[in-house]
């Protein structure tokens, strides 16, 4: 049985004009690959309507789930709830609970509910929202899409709470067989390996170190007796 | 006039997993910004056949340069090569000016050119080969696709001495404001200030320090004159 798909979407200016380094997609491949969900594909547009809702579009239609970070604060720059409803033709608006959310937070800190901030209880008509326990203004899911916040501590804070929703398939396990010997010396006996295990996948991955070139081999798979058997037949291939 | 546009493409199985943290797509964004070339979007794809052609065939069309990183070394999970002939309908084979480069270098190592490092000379039809300084396998131009390794230092390398060919427009410029207010304070002047000066680009970051919220606010633009007058303007704003 294949584990169910999802793909990413960053949205933002900053990270295409190279000022930030995006940090989420690996994270969230990270935790995508534990929770046993294929991630297949990662796009990064800027903060431009007609690029956000072309991607959230195609990918909502071609994958399971999609995950999306950034552009969810009070800004003028920040489109994509709007975004999403107009992908999935809903209005939006603010809503109450929401609001709700936002106005105890802004009560506390003795800070004005402005219209800004408001902003940030703009909700999709049929949306669920998504916990936000770092910063309080919530993420929300419609459809297949889960809209999370760019900034790297309440994106990770958001997924935790998403990933504890969605049944993903068994865990992508791997197992790492470093060599001492460069790629193209170990690809002709890797290539023919990797064709007799075709139900799992074989990477190669080049390495230097002290000077040496090496290579890790490394097996992934969801079956984990099947992949410590293809292990031990990968070690005596390249211990002869 | 306005910049020229490109896109960029990885390519591999280890970034999707999350086993690897893509550098590259940081690194040629901040080249492009210099280089006043826009980027404006970037994917990454798994290494499959399908996805890899789409993927390339989308991108070529859409933007004026496309660059792609992974997915060129000897092993047999290395098919970007074969990928870009079949996008472009062009055959593929070893080329004598890629096999006499390989030759010389491992001739000099005393090691032997088989059949996986040949590999490395499969260039498609058409194309001009790419300069690699760092270890010698070529990568290629082809149509408006420029073909590079996944490894970082030889990314760059070939990164460098591809931009030297290619005509960019005004380098993107920038300054920023940090302000020690959050963004829901900075918003509401922030978006009429965005509207007076819309020919550039506005943004906003949300930071913390020392338990405080602050923001800073991004200008960009080709024109440092303007962009000057519009940050004298900004700071003026924000000191009131």
């Amino acid at each position: 049985m294949s584990n169910p798909t999802a793909a990413m979407l960053v949205i933002g200016d900053e990270i295409l004009s190279g000022r930030t380094r995006d940090a989420n997609a690996h994270y969230l491949a990270g935790e995508l690959t534990q929770a046993g969900i294929d991630l297949k594909e990662v796009r990064f547009v800027s903060d431009d309507q007609e690029a956000i809702v072309a991607a959230v579009k195609h990918l909502s239609d071609r994958y399971a789930h999609v995950f999306t970070s950034g552009g969810i604060g009070p800004t003028h720059d920040d489109i994509t709830a709007d975004c999403i409803a107009a992908a999935f033709g809903k209005s939006i608006d603010v809503r109450d609970d929401a609001r709700a959310l936002l106005q105890a937070h802004y009560d506390a800190q003795g800070k004005e509910l402005n219209e800004a901030r408001l902003r940030m209880a703009r909700i999709p008509e049929g949306a669920s929202l998504i916990d936000n326990p770092v910063s309080v203004a919530p993420g929300f899911m419609l459809g297949n899409v889960y809209v999370m916040a760019g900034v790297p501590s309440v994106f990770r804070a958001m997924v935790a709470s998403v990933l504890a929703g969605i049944s993903g398939g068994a865990p992508l396990q791997s197992r790492t067989l470093p060599l001492l010997r460069g790629e193209g010396d170990v690809a002709a006996p890797l290539a023919k390996f990797a064709s007799q295990y075709s139900d799992l996948s074989v990477g190669s991955y080049p390495f230097q170190k002290d000077g040496r070139h090496g290579t890790n081999i490394v097996l992934r798979g969801q079956d984990q007796a099947r992949l410590d058997t293809a292990f031990e037949e990968l070690a005596k291939v390249f211990s002869e």
